[in-house]
C-alpha cells in the first residue's frame, strides 16, 4: 500500500475503504452502479456562465456545453468514461464544462450506448455515428479535439481509427485522461499498483471487459486500441496518474502511436489516481484541466 | 523504408546512404569514429555571446558554457551522447551552448571517460564524481537540470540513481533526448524502425554495448536504467523521435519512472530521427531545444 503524499487522496482512500461492502454482500446491480457514478460526477455543479442544451448527433443523445464567451469554432467532442457500462451526460457534465470553460471551447458530451445491454461495438458505432453527424452539422474537425477519460479515452482512439478507415476527416487532436486501452487487463501496472489503486480493481475491470467484449479477443483493435494501427491519427495528449493500475495502458498507447509516427505527449502525474480530474473534490484536478486546456488551445489556436 | 515527410531528413537519409562504406571495407577505428562524431557536432559554431572555459569537476575534464545575460544560478549539467564510446566537449559544445542560451542557463559539459578503454562503470563513476564536485562548488542542485542525449540520457538517469544511493542531493529535473536506456537492444522499436533509422543500426549499438558492458548483464541497472529503481528521482522530460530504433527505450523509461511515482513528460516527435537537435542542419532542432528550454525554465524558474 502506498503512503499517500497528497492529503486529499489519502482522505479519499480512507473514505473509499470505509465504504467497502462487507464480505458476502450482494454485488450492486448495473443500475445501482450507474446511479452512484452519476451522483459522483454531479456532486459539483456546472460552473456559472456555462449553458447546456440537449442535442442528438446521428441518433445518439448528446448535449452541447457552451461557456459564455467561448470561441464558437473551437470544439471538444467528449466521450465519457465508466468502463463502457456506466456514465453518461449526468456523470460527466461538470467535468466537461470545466474543461470547455478552461479551453474557451464549446463541448459536445456524447451519450453512447452502454454494455452489458449494448456490447462491443455499440459504443464505437455510436461514437462514429455522432462524429459523422457532428461533421455534417458543419463543425470543423480541424478545430476540434476529441477527448475522453478511461473507457472514453480508449473509445476516443477507437472512434478515430474507425473514422479514418471510413474515410472521415479526423480531429486536430486527441486528449486522453487515464485511458483504458488494453483489454488484456494484465499490463505491468496491474501488478505494480494493485495494492495502491483504490478505484480500479482487477475484478471490477474484468467485469467491465466481460460486459463489453464478452468472449471476444481482448486484442480486438477497436476495443484495445494499443493493438490498432494508429497511422494518420492527430497529435495525442495522454494524462495518467502514477498510482493507477491502468498506467501501462498509457505507456503502451504512447508507444503504439509513436511507432505509427503520431505526435505524442504523455504526462504521468505522480501520486495521482485514476481519472483524478473527474473527482471535483481533488484540487489536483484543476491543474490537470489547465494542462489539457492549454494543449487544446495550442492545437486549436 | 519510411517515406520521409520532412525534406531535410529525406536529404540526410540520402546523404548517409551515399556515404555507406562499400561491402568488405574495413571498419573504422574508434579514433576515426570519434573524429567524425566530433566534427559533425562542431560543424556549426557556438552561438555568439556564449563564453566557454575549461574546468575540472572531481578530476573529470569539463567546460563551463556561459551565455551572456544568463541567470547565474540556473544550470544545466550535461552528459553527452556517443554510445559511451564517442563524443565529448568538442562534439556537444555547440548543442549544449544552444540549449544554455535558450534556457538562460549556465551549462557544464562533462567529458567522462569512454569505452572501450574505460568500460562500465567508468562513465557512471565520472558522472557522479563530477556531480559531487559540482555540489561542492556551491552550485544549487535545486536550480540544476541534468541533461543528456542518447547514451548521455541513460547516463543522466544512472548518475541520478547512483547519486541518490550515495545520499547526494538530486537535480530539479532530468532532460533526456533520445535516451539509450535498455542495453538488451531488442525492444519493439528495434524491429519496427530497423529499416527506417539511418543513424542507429543493430550492429552499431551492439558494438557500443560490447565495448561498454562487455559480457555484463544487459539488465544491469546503472547501464540500463529502465531496470533501475527510479524512486525519488526528480521530474523527467524525455524527447524522442518516432523514427528511432531507440524509441521504445523512452516509453519503457517513462513506464519505469511512472511506476516509481516520478513526474514524467514524454514527447514523441513524429518523423524525427535519433538526437535530431544534435544535427545543426535540421531546422526541427530549434523547436526541440525551445521545448527543452521552456521545460528547464519551468523547473528552475
Amino acid at each position: 500500500m502506498a503512503e499517500w503524499r497528497n492529503p486529499e487522496i489519502a482522505a479519499m482512500a480512507a473514505l473509499m475503504a470505509s465504504y467497502a461492502p462487507p464480505p458476502g454482500a450482494p454485488e450492486p446491480s448495473w443500475a445501482e452502479r450507474r446511479m452512484g457514478f452519476d451522483a459522483m460526477g454531479a456532486a459539483a455543479p456546472v460552473p456559472e456562465g456555462v449553458t447546456v442544451s440537449p442535442i442528438t448527433l446521428g441518433g445518439v443523445p448528446a448535449e452541447q456545453i457552451t461557456p459564455a464567451g467561448a470561441d464558437p469554432t473551437r470544439t471538444i467532442f467528449y466521450l465519457h468514461g465508466g468502463g463502457y457500462c456506466l456514465g453518461g451526460m449526468d456523470s460527466h457534465r461538470t467535468m466537461v464544462a470545466k474543461m470547455a470553460l478552461a479551453a474557451g471551447a464549446t463541448a459536445f458530451n456524447v451519450d453512447y450506448r452502454l454494455a452489458p445491454e449494448h456490447p462491443f461495438p455499440a459504443a464505437v458505432d455510436d461514437a462514429v455515428a455522432a462524429w459523422r453527424a457532428f461533421l455534417a452539422m458543419g463543425r470543423d474537425p480541424g478545430r476540434t479535439v476529441i477527448a475522453g477519460d478511461s473507457a472514453g479515452g480508449g473509445l476516443s482512439v477507437a472512434c478515430s481509427v474507425a473514422a479514418r478507415d471510413a474515410g472521415l476527416p479526423l480531429a486536430a487532436g486527441l486528449h486522453l485522461i487515464s485511458p483504458w486501452a488494453n483489454m488484456q487487463n494484465a499490463s505491468p501496472a496491474y501488478r505494480a499498483k494493485a495494492d495502491t489503486d483504490f478505484l480500479v480493481t482487477q475484478q471490477g475491470i474484468d467485469d467491465f471487459k466481460g460486459a463489453y467484449l464478452g468472449q471476444g479477443d481482448p486484442k480486438t483493435p477497436l476495443a484495445s486500441p494499443v493493438f490498432a494501427n494508429l497511422a494518420g491519427l492527430p497529435p495525442i495528449l495522454i494524462q495518467v496518474g502514477s498510482e493507477e493500475m491502468l498506467m501501462s495502458d498509457s505507456t503502451q498507447l504512447a508507444e503504439a502511436a509513436g511507432l505509427a509516427r503520431v505526435d505524442v505527449t504523455l504526462r504521468i502525474w505522480p501520486d495521482m489516481v485514476h481519472i483524478w480530474p473527474f473527482f471535483a473534490h481533488l484540487s489536483a484536478g484543476g491543474p490537470a484541466i489547465a494542462e489539457s486546456s492549454a494543449w487544446i488551445r495550442a492545437r486549436v489556436a
